[in-house]
């Protein structure tokens, strides 16, 4: 059993990820943190109680160290590189589910803030298993990707060769309610959201340029995305749907299936697919369709399992030598 | 044409007095505040946009005063009496839609705060018109009842001639979450309350003292209420099943056909309501059942309607000698 | 005051009819039927209870024929046109809430069946009345748009001009779903959609083909319209994304003002709108952006008022002679 | 590995077996059946793709007999004792989750139908683990409990030495729309459940005698039970608010600390519980509130696990000598 530390354990990915592991045959959770700490699991996540219980720290690095081998990071960005930082230098291997290591220091310093560890931004393995299992084995420090790159780039990533990149990729996304976070604000009101659905930060979200920028480094080539999210009345959930010209009269369904013949965590379907079929569990599930050169991907994911904290302990297995699919959720949300 | 104020105009309350009062006959609105002002209308209210705006000021009695001839004050407790005191001393009729003068002192300090405006207690009338329909056309300032008080007594008012007051009266409450206004809060978060249902204050809600003291003036006779409110997740309505022992065995939908033969805002069902009927309405639906001595009352309202706005609007049509019908919405938000 | 008659009376689009026009000051509901009759509107719309009643009959052209001077056909295809021939033989003029009289026969009859009313389709006209209102002034017989349409073409007709054809136009579209009909199917069970997304009919979706056609015959030019509907978890309101490629760097906010200077059902926002604002209204909310030379449309109407039955009535306005406006709702079921 | 076969995996329960049973480490999932058959587990639940699949066989009581030594019967009420007595004569075990063998004769016969296996109804033993856990651990079959008598009699047991029993009992219900089944109907259409809430069958529905049959069982006192149920707009969960009067006045909360002690499946709450936190899982989570002689208790559960499949799969682990809480869920759905 491997010693694991969650920190950030009072948000929705925190949850998540202490539902994981408190199952999971191969990971213990012996340090539990928020930035405040002074409190116990099952007081910030009542729906814990008689299940498991630990007592919650203000996150400290020392303590981190010398309690866990390895730490999921559950953090803001920003307040997520200063720990990622000092713990990597005590030997402590991190995934980070902030954005702080999935972007080139430009790309990130433009569409976040200044960056105060460049040491390690190199070393940093993006942590999409389908794209980077390989790299993802050997490193101790993966970028966990953002939810809308994680589903959109499964969608994606089979077709980057038929593609024709002079013509833009539009990405419409729909998103539930859980990946705006804990916080209040005004449009996590119920009375915002329920009954309702809005687009917000219409190609000019920072999940444009993660995906860009992988698509380019998969492919070599540069495609031109636009990104429109959209928030829906659900709580967990993401779909994709991607508009796109191909090069050629490609059968997309048996592109999909070769690209994916060895992923177990990704389902191809003859017909669209619905966001409740994968909640909560790791699946990402596609669906594409041709017609004459242009093609459609759908492609639907849980957010804060598939796009946070499923991927991130499919990471974490991986980096400890384990079976990639061991202790991962497969069992859906359904009814 | 009255000329009519309304003061608090960026809850949903507000914007419900706006939207009846954009359409109405009788009156024209003059003047709108908020506690901070310098805004309009369509920047409180988008959807609003191309059918009604106005500079909305921060709230001031003088101003008020000069501008119209009754007032709605859509304000939280205590902040109410203060403009109400100043108004009915400079002329102005008012609607308070808050609790300030919904009690008797006594009662009204024990479940509130100290009052600062005892002097018009004795001359508040409370606003149910099915209940105090005489003295509401001769006073200056109503008394609006609270959401579930309407919904509770509209049910018991017709039985407490009837009823068995050595036993207790059961009211069991669901309210959409626009009761919980507009700030925001964990209760109000749209990951909180979706997929959920959950009790709030039971056994000690303020709303419980207010049934029972309605109850008691109507009646003589002291009921032993209780009461415990449900939030649930839909946007706005609220139905209330009361639960209490008769003395006799009645037919109580005679009862209730004889009660309001001549109330033009009450329906009487034969089956049970629900409360997407009399959502976008001023009507009370009620529905009840009897088996032995048992009684069962099943009544719905739009809770920011009848249960605030539209109701006010009656009442503001009854000091002034309007129709009580005047300008009330009746058509429903079905489907 | 015009006799108009109601056939279909028993959906969704029946009732927002009703809803309109017992309120309406230039049209008296004067016969309502169904394909079944034998019933009355209260009990096919409890909600309705003493608001507005009427006898429901078994649908007759005669009958209406005798009692109406226009008949709103709120029927399936196939089923309108045979009433709308013997209603326009009879001198009733028509506005069908069908696909009946939307489409070129050809068109016709490839997606949905054969014609049995050819003589008729050369005199109906396409009821958008920013597009058609000269012709719907003149008209007996108005085909009132398809909801998806009616919120598409509105966000794309000011820029047909613009648009670079050679590329494809996608659109994302997103329904509530009232408009799915209140027939009980799988989709439409609570347990199906609650929670969920999910496209259906991608790009073979009959209304992609009437988006077409329209933008044709406005603009003179063929554009590859392909159309990707979703059905998401609220009762009412609609959502199109639109997606394409311009030949020149317009501002398309300008674009839209421009177009819609004195078009009073569209309402232009400076940021992305949703579908609650326009809902329970006849308005149509737009919202553009444009990067380089790629243009996003984002447009919400609520489907069963704009995509139905308010503008249904809008057309009745005009084929009658009086103001575009006439007794249309304005007013949002907001919050 | 105990065999064991689930009879009417098309529904919402039936899926809920599957599921709990694929990852259960002491059951092997050996026969799968409807009544139509000729299918298959992931045609019938696309959501269990590349997770677990089966055929799925027209149900016979020999096949299951010679494939499972237990079975799952989730089939209507009347449907099942047919096959129940038949397995049961082959020595197959039976967890029955229809109403079947739930009430006495006289009982079931006059609120479902006459019953065709009287033989086997004096050795069934009802399924609820903390009233019955050894008659279960003993018998061949268990009559697993409707999903309102469950939540209702865990908050109805520990009290009935303490409750004055000439008072009656009032239960009002809150049931996710699940529980209405898989059939579409006009009460599970999205438009009719969405933004509403309602009751149905108030004071005659089928479970208020199946709870007043347990509390006397267990007591030997008559209570006067009372039962009206509401269908809520959520997916999954049951909530049951009851009131009563004591005869003295205990703590509540000690009383049901004492009697759950040793329970591992019933939660106990210092403060009202939602529907959410047992959602997905095995809980009963209970909160009470005493005033005066007054008794408030509140209880709620997942009403398609603890109200149907993973309490069958717990008396199915004590019919087969396994412990109580092997391979159940205990993880909620949250957020």
């Amino acid at each position: 059993m491997r010693r694991v530390a969650i920190i950030g354990a009072s948000g929705f990915t925190g949850l998540e990820l202490v539902k994981i592991l408190i199952g999971h045959p191969g990971f213990e959770i012996t340090y539990v943190a928020t930035s405040e700490g002074e409190t116990s699991l099952t007081a910030l996540h009542p729906s814990l109680t008689d299940v498991f219980d630990a007592p919650v720290y203000k996150a400290d690095a020392g303590s981190i160290a010398e309690a866990a081998e390895l730490a999921f990071l559950a953090l803001p960005h920003k307040a997520s590189m200063g720990f990622a930082k000092e713990l990597l230098e005590k030997g402590v291997k991190v995934v980070d589910l902030s954005a702080d290591y999935r972007l080139e220091l430009e790309t990130y310093e433009k569409h976040y803030c200044p960056h105060e560890d460049k040491a390690h931004i190199a070393e940093a393995v993006y942590g999409l298993p389908e794209l980077y299992r390989e790299a993802i084995c050997k490193t101790n420090l993966v970028a966990n990707p953002g939810c809308y790159p994680t589903a959109a780039l499964l969608g994606l990533l089979p077709f980057t060769r038929y593609i024709d990149e002079r013509f833009p990729v539009f990405i419409d996304a729909k998103s539930g309610v859980s990946g705006a976070g804990k916080k209040c604000s005004h449009n996590t009101h119920f009375v915002t959201i329920n009954e309702n659905i809005f687009p917000y930060n219409p190609l000019v979200h920072r999940h444009q340029p993660e995906i860009a920028e992988k698509l380019r480094m998969q492919s070599g080539k540069n495609f031109d995305v636009n990104f429109v999210p959209h928030l829906i009345p659900v709580t967990r959930g993401e779909m994709i749907d991607t508009y796109l010209l191909l090069k050629e009269e490609i059968d997309p369904m048996a592109v999909l299936r070769d690209f994916y013949e060895e992923a177990p965590f990704v389902r191809l379907f003859d017909k669209p697919v619905d966001i409740k079929s994968p909640s909560g569990t790791n699946f990402c599930d596609i669906f594409a369709k041709r017609v004459g050169q242009k093609l459609y991907i759908n492609s639907a994911i849980d957010n804060i399992l598939r796009g946070a904290s499923s991927q991130a302990v499919v990471n974490a297995n991986l980096m400890c030598g384990y079976a990639e699919g061991l202790g991962i959720p497969t069992i859906a949300y359904v009814p």
